[in-house]
């Protein structure tokens, strides 16, 4: 078989069966390989950036990592900011990326370019398979490193010839990583020190927040009358009705400053200490008060549900939180804006939604106002690169085929990898887009007084309009394959709203704002 | 004035008037550093690829660079498909680059990446700014660097604090490098030893090709029963009537192989040994037969038209080489298909028109059906990395807004970077863009089984399938406020071309072929 040929099916030996891509050229044994292979699913993304934003998605639901092909230095710039957010996430993510044949490098063709360095700027792993009998070792390596800890970005580079040379070796096992490691003694004596002092006390999570961890940390910090709180962009997080009330620590530093400011001790669970999004003049970067002490029980590489049980059992815990009771919604009427959206979706959200939340500005509101919906995910564009929204969304609808997936994108964010809603159309999937289309970067508004930065003449207006011309979302969605409407007021969005909740397939309302 | 005021001022003084722009919060201070000077024309791009197609197209045409500005890692990562297509042009390009506060990226917020490691990759030139003091000169650096040679790629990281920290000195002085070298009297001598040779011998040109160093070539060549030829993707060539005849060195291995196959010498301006554009198994990466002799006559960064004319005199040249007369053709009648298109054009193209090439399969055909048309200029996708186009017709157009600009563009590659439609509709750009919708990659079905690969079952084919559903591009660019109408025949796209031809502004034409 061909080199391509074993590292396919060492993928599918180790139950990676999506394959999200955009081939080229030098990529083309690997789609034969593909294409011998009909248990791998095969989907398309018109531009790299739909393929990894998809592949991200789909492994914060599926639990697991999709592969993803990408052509050469450019195909994986292209798909980098992407991969960016996927590692800040983290997620898990084996991107197979082709490049020259070994031999032809040294040509310096037009589209050589140094991907190994390319890769190393965002990957945990990057390795270039260097024989058709190495590759699937290599590959065995690239998924064990993917699935590591929380999840890993690992790329693996397929020179053509590495890819299309014959091997008598076939698919290669794939030596696991050890389960994340237990934590210490001491972490968890410091920890139920800092929550039995009597001082302000907050356990704060990160990652991907189960309900299970929740309720775990919940019933803790009941005990102890310590504050819950999860970091502002969370992978993924448990939310609605039966989960317990957690904090959000705002975006806005000064909001964020305010809410920690009488905090002693904070004991993080799957993150870091945290930090403002950006820096401002007159703004501290570090959001804790000088004299909160940091306590790192468990990081994304370790056990974090075992070190919570741990730390409930040394504290005794036998509090049990209140959950959250799904709370009836009236439906919204009159003006459409972020409040009447957020109370809509929030009166109309069936159970067991994903929420994929790139909806900046104009979909602030939302997370506020589903605290009491139907139990639902919530995943978040964890890495600040936008063109996110939609590609994850794809991912997600395709690792949760069962299950209503709701994208609120800020129109501006839209336009970044607007290509995925042709994807969603080929592959039917069950994603309800919602556009809050504010026609600005709205974010950008607000953050240049932020900054400090005076005055808003033509050229400072211009680069934060999205108007003249404004975009009609609603035939940009038709011309892909996607059905759309637009609200402009309340009474039309409960009505799309609710026909796209009841209606599997992609839909996309561009809400008027 | 602030950092970003003292750089904004550098550029304009080096009359760099033109920033293709995609900024964040990073870059507000420069953004009011743009507010402040209205005679910098800011361009917004809804992606960052459609930002640098732009400075790309605008520096093949203008003859200097434009400033690009762009959001951290992420902005700069999707950014660099079209700046390694502009390193391969070459095209000159300054980049500015935001990065966080350099006191803020200890901490490692989410937006964090290594900026000046992700700008090595793809530029010839990087540097960060370390305070508000020394930006102006930096920034002159990039300029001059930028601007030396055929033109480099300079990517200067700004830090936000260095934009917005206040500096007492003002614009720097651009230093500029000493403009092309002349060429040593040896490989004169050596060029002019192989014309007299009496052996089968080629110019080969690269670069940006006047005609006026076609004209100096070819004459060269009529004197010497030489052949004249350009490389496979040129960054600009002046073409039709008052060029000489140019063979164009074919894409495809085999037919190069070919044309190539009797020569004993090439003389190479502006351009290295011509090799594959890929590598395929059972055929060479060097395009030259193995008896042939490399010349180098001039290299991009000499001087190549001083180094012609001293040939010519070395060769007492005499011969004045036909050049091209108008040929007048006849519209074309009945089906729509590439050659359709291709007369339709060569018969109707205005003259002084530019030719953005990205048309890959099914724009092939334009290039010969031009050769007898009216003078105009061709300027090429230079990298291999698709989604050039759209941006860089957007960037030709703003350079020359005098002149009409055509974009062939193929329907898959329309896709990467698809958002420069609204920019050209913002700017109200005189480019004609005509989609040659065969509803495939064309390119990928060619390719699959030139390197040898076999099969075309379920999962090869919809990876090439640009179908289910089929893209309508009249409303993909009519919701970007871009006009558009679709041709099925040849009479229609005859009377859709004269229309776009006869009135200025953004127009598309879906081709159906």
């Amino acid at each position: 078989m061909t080199g391509a040929e074993a590292l396919l099916r060492t993928l599918l030996d180790a139950d990676i069966n999506i394959c999200f891509s955009n081939p080229g050229t030098s990529e083309m044994h690997f789609v034969a390989a593909l294409d011998n292979n009909e248990n791998m699913r095969c989907v398309l993304g018109l531009f790299e950036g739909v393929v990894t934003g998809a592949a991200d998605g789909y492994a914060r639901m599926a639990g697991k990592p999709a592969a993803t092909l990408l052509h050469l230095g450019p195909g994986l710039t292209n798909a980098m900011a992407n991969i960016h957010n996927a590692k800040r996430g983290p997620s898990a993510m084996v991107n197979v990326v082709g490049d020259h044949a070994s031999y032809h490098l040294q040509y310096d063709a037009p589209l050589t370019s140094d991907v190994p360095a390319i890769a190393a700027t965002m990957s945990d792993w990057v390795k270039t398979s260097k024989s058709a009998d190495k590759v699937a070792t290599d590959g065995a390596e690239a998924i064990a490193t993917a699935m590591s800890g929380s999840g890993k970005i690992a790329t693996l580079i397929l020179p053509a010839d590495v890819s299309w040379n014959e091997t008598e070796h076939g698919a290669a096992k794939v030596n696991h990583f050890p389960p994340p490691a237990a934590v210490n003694d001491t972490v968890i004596q410091q920890a139920a020190n800092a929550l039995t002092s009597g001082e302000p006390c907050m356990i704060l999570m990160g990652g991907s927040i189960s309900n299970e961890r929740q309720i775990l940390a919940a019933n803790i910090c009941a005990h102890s009358s310590a504050r819950l709180a999860c970091e502002t962009f969370t992978s993924k997080i448990a939310r609605g009705a039966g989960c317990p009330e957690v904090e959000r620590i705002p975006y806005m530093t000064e909001f964020a400053l305010d809410v920690l400011k009488d905090l002693k001790h904070v004991i993080l669970v799957g993150t870091d200490a945290p930090v403002s999004f950006f820096a401002y003049p007159n703004l501290p970067s570090e959001l804790l008060p000088e004299t909160c002490s940091v306590h790192g029980l468990a990081s994304l590489d370790q056990d974090m549900d075992d070190a919570l049980k741990r730390l409930s059992q040394a504290l005794k815990v036998d509090t049990t939180a209140p959950l959250i009771e799904h709370t009836a919604v009236t439906l919204p009427q009159g003006d459409l804006n972020s409040e009447s959206i957020a109370q809509s979706i929030a009166a109309q959200l069936p159970e067991h939604t994903v929420i994929v939340d790139e909806g900046i500005v104009g979909g602030m509101g939302v997370f506020g106002a589903t605290t009491t919906a139907a139990h639902h995910d919530w995943i978040l564009q964890t890495g600040g690169a936008i063109g996110w929204g939609l590609p994850a969304a794809a991912g997600a609808a395709i690792a949760v085929p069962d299950r209503k997936v709701v994208c609120l994108e800020g129109d501006g964010s839209a336009m970044y990898t607007i290509q995925a809603l042709w994807t969603m159309a080929r592959e039917n999937l069950d994603v309800t887009t919602i556009i809050f289309a504010n026609r600005q970067y709205a974010i950008l508004q607000i953050e240049y007084s932020r900054v400090g930065a005076e005055g808003m003449g033509k050229n400072a207006a211009a680069q934060m309009s999205l108007s003249n011309p404004d975009i009609n979302y609603v035939e940009l969605a038709t011309s892909m394959g996607v059905s759309a409407t637009k609200a402009s007021n309340a009474e039309e969005f409960n009505q799309q709203f609710a026909h796209a909740m009841a209606t599997p397939g992609p839909h996309l309302i561009e809400a008027e704002i």
